[in-house]
């Protein structure tokens, strides 16, 4: 993609086929992107990141769907990035296709990207942080960055999101006691979904119990728990105002600057180790890689000294 | 931890001191722990290992009980790790804390050892992998991994695994849906656990048809699904037998040896790049990186610019 002068003013204008011409060049075209992406850079930094993440079921579409409908109410534009670590279906705009937009105020002000991440090991916040820079340049006032499951990758998305929502439902009883050392530790807000479902006030009740015990320390801010029925749009205001107000807290207290520095510490670290991975498996490389497993296999070396020789050690 | 000719033998020969002080090695000297495994290498290779992977509350570590007590009996020696990528607490060994081990026998037979995860980004496969190293060099005839979750860190997890064991419950049905593409390629054997409770013909019924609509390839042996009640031992013997059965086509139809192959390419691949990293952010690297924070904060450069200077460029 050759990013004139008018590319980027389309970019930055929002003008929607340049931008999913954009992220599609950087999605295949690893070497080049951060051409794109360096034109970009200096439009970036205005949008403001939400991360909804939490147990595959918790009904994060929907309570995303619902907070894109209210966000373009109130006027702002948004960006939705739906990544789903374990479906190589996605991988396209999905714009208008999973969301139910049938008013034209939200197909206008709302892009939505779905991104796979199979096979992007350990890729997968450097292409969520690609995407957001794109979006964040088109002039996006919100980013939604919607993520499954509770594994590592979720630990790395919710690090580059602003505000970090995790969604449960009442069924997720036995997952928080698995997961709360990890889950209370990228939450700013629980939504338990579902909430007319049995359970609900138990887990609401042991969330609390847990919260109460938290450690004092930076994050000194009371972490909310918001009950809602997404799907018939029942307290979605009340998250999208608690969203709001976690906000306004990070921006007043400081804290937001602090976020801001070490997702940049961040973005730099994994620029810098895909480029180092990427120079180092030249062919030579590979080929000595290649050559020496079976004789791993047979023990005639192992794994520690053949890197040592990779190293030229 | 000066790994004499002695501490090799009592390694090697199964003593559990030994073994718990060398793991407790590997994690806290990263730089060295490759003498460590350097010299244990040779007596590697025999271990068979299993992975029991899905959603928090599965009942993955009752199943894994289950397990070890099974082939106790049949006078195999195991070794389980369990992975908790969201718990702070695990770290130590919990020989016979966790599990149920009043038979001197399982005392005996058996070794657990619990990982945490957070903090070692991308590092969570090197260390299961250097742990299963020791423990199939101390005479373990099976190695157990556990993980929770469903993120990239499973599917890696699931890469060193021989047999992946993926555990659901029937209230997984909504996860299914959401999971399923990234659960059938992991997937050597489905359990559906607490099988007792409503929905779990339908979720049988709903995996045979996902199963049925599998793409023919490598791994063309049929993916079994078994039902199992592991906190009554229902159903786990089973289980075994459906996993040795696995072990065994693997080994006759040249897969394993394929699978090994594999195993040892990407672990080179992880300690190559582990090496990499440590090496580039020495103290100069570090230091540009740390000043150049706030003038990409303020838009004077932009995270592409100083790889590129990072890089020498």
């Amino acid at each position: 993609m050759n990013l004139t002068k008018e590319n980027i003013e389309k970019i930055i204008g929002g003008d929607k086929r340049t931008i999913s011409r954009a992220i599609s060049y950087i999605e295949n075209n690893q070497d080049n992107k951060h051409l794109v992406l360096k034109s970009l850079y200096s439009y970036t930094g205005n949008a403001y990141k939400i991360g909804i993440t939490g147990p595959p079921g918790a009904g994060k579409s929907t309570i995303t769907d619902c907070l894109v409908t209210l966000l373009v109410k109130d006027g702002y534009k948004v960006g939705v990035i739906a990544v789903d670590p374990t479906s190589p279906f996605t991988g396209g705009a999905l714009l208008g296709d999973r969301v139910r937009m049938t008013d034209s105020s939200l197909l206008e002000n709302v892009f939505i990207r779905s991104m796979a991440t199979r096979g992007s090991l350990g890729g997968l916040c450097r292409s969520v942080n690609d995407v957001c820079s794109i979006l964040d340049a088109s002039g996006k006032d919100f980013i939604i960055m919607e993520t499954v499951g509770v594994g590592q990758s979720e630990l790395d998305v919710a690090e580059t999101a602003d505000t970090t929502v995790v969604a449960l439902v009442p069924e997720s009883g036995d997952s928080i006691q698995a997961m709360k050392a990890g889950l209370m530790e990228i939450a700013d807000i629980f939504v338990i979904n579902k909430s007319d479902r049995q359970g609900a006030d138990e887990i609401i009740t042991g969330l609390k119990n847990m919260l109460h015990l938290r450690m004092p320390g930076e994050h000194n801010r009371e972490i909310s728990v918001i009950k809602t029925i997404a799907s018939r749009n029942t307290g979605t205001a009340e998250l999208l105002d608690e969203i709001l107000s976690h906000k306004k807290y990070l921006e007043t207290s400081g804290f937001l600057l602090k976020k801001r520095r070490s997702q940049i510490e961040n973005e730099i670290i994994e620029i810098v180790e895909i480029g180092l991975r990427n120079n180092f498996w030249n062919e030579k490389n590979r080929e000595i890689l290649k050559q020496n497993i079976d004789k791993i296999l047979n023990k005639e070396t192992d794994p520690y000294t053949l890197s040592e020789k990779l190293f030229g050690l």
